[in-house]
């Protein structure tokens, strides 16, 4: 239960298997077209889908690369690890303008505003901050950019499919997904979409293996523009097949209830939760981030915790050690909740930090049992 | 027999249906660096050999991307479609030095000299033409190209793993490899190698998810930058397995025979081939171009030979109706050298442009039983 990675239903590992096709192949382009699909009506969204054989960090580098050039101005909102990837990467192409804060604070709008006053050509987002379980206000900052005339880059890597991601309705003009977490297919590719206004402001000169404008003219033509890493889009095609069998609204509430029941098991443990919300920043649906409990070592606790069979992730970077993290994305069930959640029980209780084994079971099970 | 995406076998594609693991746990870490050493014994290098998740096309641009700004110079030989796509590369990071012929033609190394004279940071150059049934001379170019103090990138994505890939011996300072050719691996994964004269010269401002800088670091620490493509390492050491049990000598033997039975079968059948060769630019071994017959037409003949259960390509873009392609990339055994030739003759047969079946299976034969 990391955050991605997550594990793959053996169906969707199987369709990996098929004999190879030819990607320029009438089998292929049905494929394609059928995820592109899919994914629009998982985004919510009437924008170009395209699909890049590359990681969600390709997609953002795409996102940025093809529309911020050396004269142009982007903001970029920054309180966790993926955040700032944003603003490295905007260092490289264009100019940025930071709205910093510390890892797991939640958004002000007002500092947003003020970034946009900069007169900035685009402002990024992280939907969902995996680092620090937070999710971002994307309609507030939607509306904001709208009202300045800033494009509006989201990162939704690790809500879509888990989370609501109303791209057109919150005026999100490039989106980019990841095939690796909510979606449950295995990593290395990119979901990218493109509003008509982000078409317009591309820049001439593009990435190469990133450049949208190909990736769009392919699709077209129900091709990529470079080989397409083909086992991932029988894996990802079987993935999106599974998401329409649950439908994106039962599979949206499901994870929104995992989560709630294993922040409700936490305080009732007397574990803090770690980010910081407000009014629009809120807690991930998609990961839950824990204070490390006093004395308690992280490899110890995450050791213990996988003997029992749950694998949850560590704090990253500056992180490391103060916090420990459970994702809820992808395909679980009510007892992989209540596993890890016992799991974790059980080696506080060996640690000392608890007495009794059974309180977070409990609470959570009240809150997946709830209608 | 299309020249990439090639047929996996069956226990590459299995291996692509293991469980999920972590990118960043050991096991992971120990696929990546059995991978990589068995590529650097493939390329015959003592260079960084990197593994970059995405297609042969983000290697070449990675390589440019990383060394050429746009003070910089690069001179690139085009004879087909892959040398042209490095020219586009070139064209947008730095300042491009064409030695250009015609599709197909062979290359001059008085015009190499003449472009390295103009004082380029690098000349790039394409191992094995696909589009064109080409070999360009790498050793030659190597030579000059250290004789006139640039760097030497080469693109080796249909050589590795089925024709001799000698990276020290000829001084390339990076060599860009693809999965699904000769390696017999799904596509997706692109191999880089880098000198140390190349890392001492890579740029400030690198691109992000193609930043070798970035691949290095991380590949000492047994891991990737980004989220690797997790099945495609699963089948990529498959693939490399395989290889080892055949032996990297046998296969190249291997491959040479069978281009050459296919080349010789050609001729038997008074059919051209389409490149034109010199002393030092050669027939490609991994995959041969023939002029399509006066007045046959390219579906007509390649739909035919398809219904026998054989796919062949046809010429890209320029070429498209004049030339058709048989590869012999990858893990191919005489049966389907035969069984493509023999195809093919029934196939001229029916379009009344020979008279009699077997000549061209006779000489390959003859070709492939020679020791």
């Amino acid at each position: 239960m990391i955050p991605g990675p997550v594990d793959i239903p053996p169906r969707v590992l199987r369709a990996m298997s098929k004999p190879m096709i030819g990607h320029r192949s009438k089998e292929f382009g049905k494929i394609l077209e059928e995820c592109r699909e899919i994914l629009s009506e998982i985004l919510n969204t009437s924008n170009d889908v395209l699909i890049i054989s590359g990681s969600g960090t390709s997609g953002m580098e795409a996102a940025i690369g093809n529309l911020i050039g050396k004269d142009d101005k982007i903001a970029v909102i920054e309180n966790g690890k993926f955040g700032e990837r944003f603003a490295e990467i905007s260092e490289i192409y264009g100019n940025l303008v930071h709205i910093k804060y510390e890892w797991g604070e939640p958004i002000e709008l007002g500092d947003v505003e003020e970034a946009l006053r900069k007169g900035v050509k685009a402002i990024a987002m992280v939907h969902n901050e995996t680092s620090v379980g937070l999710l971002n206000p994307a309609k507030e900052v939607g509306e904001l950019a709208k009202e300045y005339g800033a494009l509006f880059i989201l990162d939704v890597v690790t809500t879509i499919g888990g989370d609501e991601t109303k791209i057109d309705e919150w005026g999100v003009d490039i989106a980019i997904g990841g095939s690796q977490k909510c979606l449950g297919a295995p990593p290395g590719l990119s979901i990218v979409s493109v509003s008509d206004e982000a078409w317009k402001m591309m820049r001439e000169r593009r990435p190469y293996y990133l450049d949208l404008v190909a990736y769009k003219r392919s699709a077209e033509k129900r091709e990529t523009p470079y080989t397409p890493a083909i086992p991932l889009f029988f894996a990802l095609r079987e993935a999106l097949e599974i998401i329409k069998e649950e439908g994106i609204e039962k599979r949206i509430k499901r994870h929104r209830k995992q989560a709630k029941a294993i922040r409700e098991a936490m305080v009732e443990l007397n574990l803090e939760l770690f980010p910081k919300i407000n009014e629009v920043t809120k807690y991930s649906n998609t990961v839950t981030a824990i204070k490390m409990p006093e004395g308690v070592e992280d490899g110890e606790l995450r050791g213990r915790i996988a003997s029992m069979g749950y694998k949850i992730a560590g704090g990253q970077e500056k992180l490391r050690g103060r916090i420990f993290r459970i994702s809820n994305m992808g395909n679980f069930s009510s007892k992989e909740i209540l596993g890890v959640i016992l799991a974790l029980e059980v080696a506080l209780k060996e640690l000392g930090v608890i007495e009794n084994i059974g309180k977070g079971v409990e609470r959570a099970h009240e809150v997946l049992n709830k209608s």
